[in-house]
């Protein structure tokens, strides 16, 4: 039998901390970085204890200025896919990782999926009608096989929208910069929907423009990536022509300003950034995943490159 | 080699037809039913040829005292999976199909879905906010599994429902009047979303009532059955009352009357009994499955009781 009476005196350790930083159910998150990262202990913000406790930062908003108080802070952990606001470089060594959860890639596939049932089927068509007490006696018959899906920006949350779809039967065309079978003009004029997941950057910059819009026709754009991507004057300009519908959850400034035109075309649906909401159940053990990566002296997978 | 010069002569025979008695895509009929039954005559209603030579009739509304005039027929194939508007006793011992298309509870639940994540997301807080240019800064966060679909007959369309929504990560609850593991009102209680698939019957006749719209509290029901199996009075109380949203694609009278009252309810979306469309591409292939039953002296699956 071990002797259990007597053991080292352990040596003094700072406590190491995982500093929580969320507005939206901080709760979940700590729950679920106790059970993933047990030996962690995990603090939510605002934090004022001393600022030497604090190894990682998970956060959305994030305040460059204050991480930096952080003497031994070894990585920021962001509670988001998109990043465009974030001074990466601002942190350099400290590793900043995206939040690449795959429950959240299934929570933009099926915003997306609802929108393309929606529309394929007329439902906006039945509101309209349903205005006028008209009963529309002979629907537009559209089903799935009908309907050509394209997802701009086929990368990890294209490829499960792209799946999505495809698995209720909708035909499904990617195009991205890297990897395409045609030209941009081609791909929106052979889609039905086009579904903008590119990520934003100098080159992505009002990469749909009128002269796509145009090609899109009578289609509908739904609009889960960066709002940046799409050109928003010649998305109104669209929208006041042939283009049938824009279903957009990102904007050139977010919140949408009060005064935008968008809020008032009648084939314009507005969601409040929602598409890819963060579910901490899931998320929480991804970030616990990056954390142990970084503590064993590797370079978590979704790293942004600086 | 065989002696291909020479054959027998054929006798005589009245060719053996197949009328499609449809308004919806009767190209597309024709074009599937010639594919499944070769050797069959395909004939385009209205039919005004030798009233013998009709052995088989697929259609949607039927006309009884016609088809009687078809001393040769030997079945009526529906093209739909309801049949409550047809007198089957009056045809009998000829067999009356119903229309059971796997592809068609597809098409249901593709609706159901769409609206599920429709309201378990908000969209409909989003419509609403949107019209007042307002950003909902902190929607209501519910993810698929915090998300309770109870559907309300279970028979076979109902099973593609229910396994359609458990796809995507809600949970699920099925009621039947025959298999059930709880009172019809504690099914109420514990549905957020109820979505009534239950077929029209003396005993099913306004079997929602205002005890489980009561029951359902602020949820969401969704009638894609029998308009008769919900108490259409009580649904407007409910609808005045506590309940979020009624999406219904049936009605107690079809088209929905000009001065119905749910025309302009604010929270009901009405769709004119699109729910389950049928395909010719798919269903085709499944009458002339049960014509050749017929032929070969079985009884097709779903051949109506009388």
């Amino acid at each position: 039998m071990g002797d259990f009476g007597s053991s080292p005196i352990a040596p003094y350790c700072a406590p190491m901390a995982v500093l929580i930083d969320v507005t939206e159910h901080p709760e979940s998150w700590v729950n679920g970085l106790r059970e993933n990262l047990p030996g962690f202990e995990i603090v939510v913000g605002p934090y004022n204890g001393p600022s030497d406790e604090i190894e990682y930062v998970v956060a959305w908003d994030v305040n460059i200025d204050r991480l930096r108080t952080y003497p031994n802070l070894k990585g920021l952990l962001l509670t988001m896919a998109g990043y465009d606001r974030i001074e990466v470089k601002a942190l350099a060594p400290i590793p900043v990782v995206r939040l690449v959860d795959p429950a959240m890639a299934d929570d933009i596939a099926q915003y997306v999926l609802s929108w393309v049932i929606h529309f394929s089927r007329g439902f906006d068509i039945f509101a309209s009608a349903q205005s006028d007490r008209t009963w529309v006696s002979e629907p537009p018959i559209r089903f799935p096989s009908d309907v050509t899906v394209g997802v701009l920006g086929a990368g990890a949350i294209g490829k499960v929208v792209l799946a999505t779809c495809e698995y209720h039967g909708f035909n499904t065309i990617g195009w991205s910069r890297s990897s395409h079978d045609r030209s941009m003009t081609s791909f929106f004029e052979a889609s039905d929907f086009v579904v903008n997941l590119v990520p934003l950057s100098p080159a992505t910059e009002s990469l749909v423009g009128a002269n796509e819009l145009e090609r899109l026709g009578n289609g509908i754009i739904i609009n889960v990536g960066r709002g940046r991507t799409v050109d928003q004057t010649a998305l109104i300009e669209a929208l006041k022509g042939d283009l049938r519908w824009a279903v957009l959850d990102v904007f050139e400034v977010e919140p949408l300003p009060h005064d935008s035109e968008l809020w008032e075309l009648p084939n314009v649906t507005i969601t409040p950034h929602d598409a890819g909401r963060t579910n901490p159940l899931t998320a929480a053990a991804v970030v616990a995943t990056s954390i142990r990566e970084i503590e064993s002296g590797r370079r978590p997978a979704n790293t942004i490159e600086t």
